[in-house]
């Protein structure tokens, strides 16, 4: 009989995707990107998205109740994010041991409401109940203006390939401490309008093959322009290791219309985001042009132009 | 050190609740109730609620996998009935071992979407991530009307305390299958115009307690009036058995404006609901006065009016 491990995360979710028909015509957009897009009030739409978070696999022992509660909340920001939106209201689901203390629940949250002051989310309720493993479950919504709505969908062959920050090592501390990169999404969706955008979650190229499948597209990437993280090991860890959560998206290749885009000319950029929207004083995340939209395959090239291969592809919840 | 089952669920829950001030606008209420309430379209409000299931609390190894997938709707949509309100969007977050079979899977989905189908709730995405215990968490939307919402708060003193149904022995297999009361509810803030209204998800002392003390009132309920359900091992047992999912609720005493409702005097009703909204040929649902919302506390009556002090109160995730 086929288990789990033998279709993966992927397998799984396109399993249940092919079998939803959505049928309401409120609904703009059902499964299959970072968030769920319905018909809202004039102008905007309703996005919702969800995480569910579990003990040693999501966290470990090692982090704190703080740390397992902003994360919580931060990767279903990020997924807000994703879509170009602004984050609104979050359900949190509890699951934990009676014998935990009362002051690692009132942790849990600090680290939520931290975060949650942080992007003005409001915490409107949810549920607790006891569990062996620690489960953390958070609902968001979020909005987004009709015309700044992101989604996987939408790259175009020569379409230029971005992403905030760099990659790689989160594993080592910052995917229980990032911040999810909405003020970096709400200045790209005014300024640069993406053809697409994903936040990377299970590993560059896994994400990449996200927007390459919606698309209906391949990119090439080049490998010397992934900017790398302090803490990433490796040029395949930094492609592949989950819970960057920074974000991966596509601009037009067309003469661009937008003033902040003029005059770069197709060399590479590391392109400064004015933190508009930001206190001032914190620091700015760059973009960088890691490679183009291309037909069918994702290549990998070297500096020569060379396809490099790799083994793995990104996490996966089924296949470890 | 105290530890969670020290304080109980309601302790832990009054905890979160303190903590959280709503300074958004646009949310009419927040955690405190069936589902929060948000301001959406004209003359409607956005219903959103959560509810975490997990291996071996909420269902055993006895429980197939499309009894699971249905609980896990059906105790949001019967949140979702408890404010009055109709079912919109579901959002599925599943953790499951690596070595579950895809068949199981299917049928957890199967059940999800056979009860979704019933409500014409869509299902429009979530979240699968591995685990070492089955988890289910499903987040629903929904939709009412500004004149039909119906909180724990309002029950005023001298108003008639109702339920739908008969309680009891849910453990022994409706907690698994039991049809939500969406249409029920909707008939009664309809018709009836509940002052109050609560799902019996905890046992009915329970969420009485929780009406209460929402609407600052006490109550007196009447044993012998009580409906018990031919699972019902004892009359303790129809009292504080968790997950009877049958609605409570409160109906002015105030000579009543209602068509619906004239006529009725001051005795003991079995009241049946016309299934307006459902087939034909559905079985109808009763409904029962078991007693009046009073001052102060909650007084549980014989049949000479004498007081029954009864040991437990209900269902408690972290004091078992």
């Amino acid at each position: 009989m086929k288990k789990l491990k033998d279709i993966g995360e992927f397998g799984l979710i396109n399993r249940i995707a092919e079998k939803e028909k959505v049928l309401d015509k409120e609904v703009i957009l059902g499964i299959g990107d970072d968030a769920a897009v319905i018909k809202y009030k004039k102008g905007r739409y309703l996005l919702l998205t969800t995480d569910m978070l579990i003990e040693g696999v999501h966290f470990n022992k090692k982090a704190t109740p703080f740390q397992i509660g902003w994360k919580a909340l931060a990767t279903n920001i990020s997924d807000i994010a994703a879509m170009g939106g602004i984050p609104k209201y979050a359900l949190v689901s509890l699951g934990l041991k009676k014998e935990i203390s009362v002051k690692f629940v009132d942790e849990i949250y600090r680290g939520i409401r931290t975060l949650a002051k942080k992007f003005k989310v409001t915490i409107l309720g949810g549920d607790t109940v006891s569990s062996p493993k620690i489960v953390v479950n958070i609902v968001l919504s979020g909005e987004v203006e009709k015309n700044y709505l992101t989604l996987r969908k939408g790259a175009q062959i020569g379409d230029k390939i971005y992403i905030t920050g760099a990659l790689g090592g989160s594993i080592l501390g910052k995917h229980l401490s990032f911040i999810p990169r909405v003020k970096e999404a709400r200045y790209l969706v005014k300024n640069l309008h993406p053809t697409s955008m994903i936040d990377i979650s299970d590993g560059l190229l896994s994400d990449l093959k996200r927007i390459c499948e919606a698309s209906e597209v391949g990119a090439k990437i080049y490998q010397k322009k992934i900017p790398l993280s302090k803490e990433a090991v490796s040029l395949e860890n930094a492609l592949t290791a989950g819970e960057d959560f920074e974000l991966l998206f596509t601009v037009s290749h067309h003469p661009p219309p937008y003033p902040s885009h003029q005059g770069r000319g197709k060399q590479q950029q590391l392109t400064p985001l004015p933190s508009r929207e930001g206190k001032a004083g914190e620091g700015e995340v760059h973009i960088t042009q890691i490679g183009e939209v291309a037909k069918k395959e994702i290549l990998l090239l070297d500096e020569k132009g060379k396809r490099i291969r790799l083994t793995g592809n990104g996490f996966d919840h089924f296949r470890l």
